[in-house]
């Protein structure tokens, strides 16, 4: 009986890096603009660490805002300085690029468009940027129907994958004169992905870690339910002993979101049973 | 029996502008520097409006010289001031967009690719202004073996079609961080190829009229090939009497180097043909 880790998973470096921002600016008066990444519990504990969570800066009088992983646009930024508050920008660089990208190709006199998920909270700060001019393209279908122009710029959300990216792209070739693609990709998704397909194969079974919340957690488990039995869970507790009867290997992943402290309970958690 | 034309066919604009501009200039000491457009007829009727043919700049001494519609370097245009000639440019204009094109990419930092015919002198041409630093592309393997780098600038030779133009793209577009299409393709040719496959469908015989070194009506002759029986010929006198025979629908096409009167010479003699 053997449980195997995914060549690559867990944080990603923008994910790393908030979470330290984060950190070095719990003074108890900080908080986030909504959570600072898709991961319930590194919430939580940040919080009894001193970094809380608000919805709206109207929810705030002073103090520090931290400007979650995702980003936000430019408008959240005036707003915070017009009321006072300190403003610490948490985006991650990939993510922060992404936005400039969108805002370089409309100075640039391009129609913009994001290839991504239209509700994912990446999408929108990249659509502020582009001052809520862009096209946001989720499906080949969208892209298909898309009226030709004469100069189309592309930028994509950062956790599209490589192949998704191009099967869009291919239906844009012909829509303009000139066409500008800035491949604002990052690859940590990628290798998360074929990381985990490539030991999904391996094994009896994947336990997928990560915020119920977060897309690329979800997508990690909806890659892996195709090779073998799946579960997606946020925390060792979900994990039942029934799971694991007859099952020789045991694949884990977890998404970009997800804190190695939780990774290490569900691994310790499932060696312990499988010794009994 | 009936003789149908193809709803686009012969000379495009480039072509008909570059024998104008050729004509207008027709002094007896005007050369243009190779033949000014694929099609022998043409080029030996304008030798007698005063037109020559140079070769070479090193076979003139004096007078104009006419850049014919494919374009030259720009070291030729310096080479012809420093030997005192006149110059009178006939490039086609949507082949100088493209040679600005690879020229304005370079200039802007990006690796140039051009995807066209190695052979070609259009495309000879374009690499010209990329200072000979152009990667030319004219297959979808080519495409597939180029090396990825950080910035890619595309053009391509303006009697490429959409499609394919289209299919060796969709190779390139993960091999960039930034990548930007100009999209340097004149419609002509995907008008004259549409006309004449739409037209080799409803006829029993195909006349495909024009230059045996012109690419473009080369093209359009394999195209109707894969319709109907089809003729690729220079000149009514090549058109025999026996093709026609049990034929009761020809489609008559042309290159964009082939002129009017030649086309109506086929014509005409389809129908004397027809009619006897």
């Amino acid at each position: 009986m053997e449980v195997i880790l995914a060549e690559y998973l867990g944080f990603c470096y923008g994910v790393k890096r908030a979470i330290k921002i984060a950190r070095e600016n719990a003074d108890g008066k900080s908080n986030t603009l909504g959570p600072i990444i898709h991961n319930p519990q590194m919430v939580e504990q940040l919080k009894n660490e001193g970094v809380g969570v608000v919805e709206n800066l109207a929810d705030m009088k002073e103090g520090t805002i931290i400007i979650r992983s995702h980003g936000v646009g430019p408008q959240i930024y005036q707003e915070a300085e017009t009321k006072g508050l300190k403003i610490v920008d948490a985006t991650c660089p990939f993510v922060k690029k992404a936005q400039l990208s969108a805002k370089k190709l409309l100075e640039e006199g391009y129609k913009v468009v994001i290839i991504g998920e239209r509700n994912h909270p990446e999408v929108k700060s990249i659509f502020e940027w582009s001052n809520k001019e862009a096209i946001i393209l989720e499906t080949e279908e969208e892209a298909k129907k898309l009226s030709s122009c004469q100069k189309l710029g592309i930028v994509s959300q950062t956790t599209v994958s490589g192949e998704r990216f191009k099967q869009i792209i291919v239906h844009l070739i012909d829509k303009a004169s000139e066409l500008k693609i800035l491949r604002t990709i990052c690859t940590a998704t990628d290798q998360r992905q074929s990381a985990a397909m490539e030991l999904a194969k391996k094994v009896d079974l994947m336990l997928v870690i990560g915020g119920k919340n977060s897309a690329n957690t979800t997508k990690l488990a909806q890659l892996c339910q195709n090779k073998c039995k799946t579960y997606h869970i946020e925390t060792a507790q979900e994990l039942s002993p029934k799971w694991l009867e007859g099952i020789k290997k045991i694949g884990i992943t977890a998404g970009a979101s997800t804190p190695g402290w939780i990774i290490r309970e569900v691994q310790k958690k499932c060696q312990t049973i499988l010794e009994k």
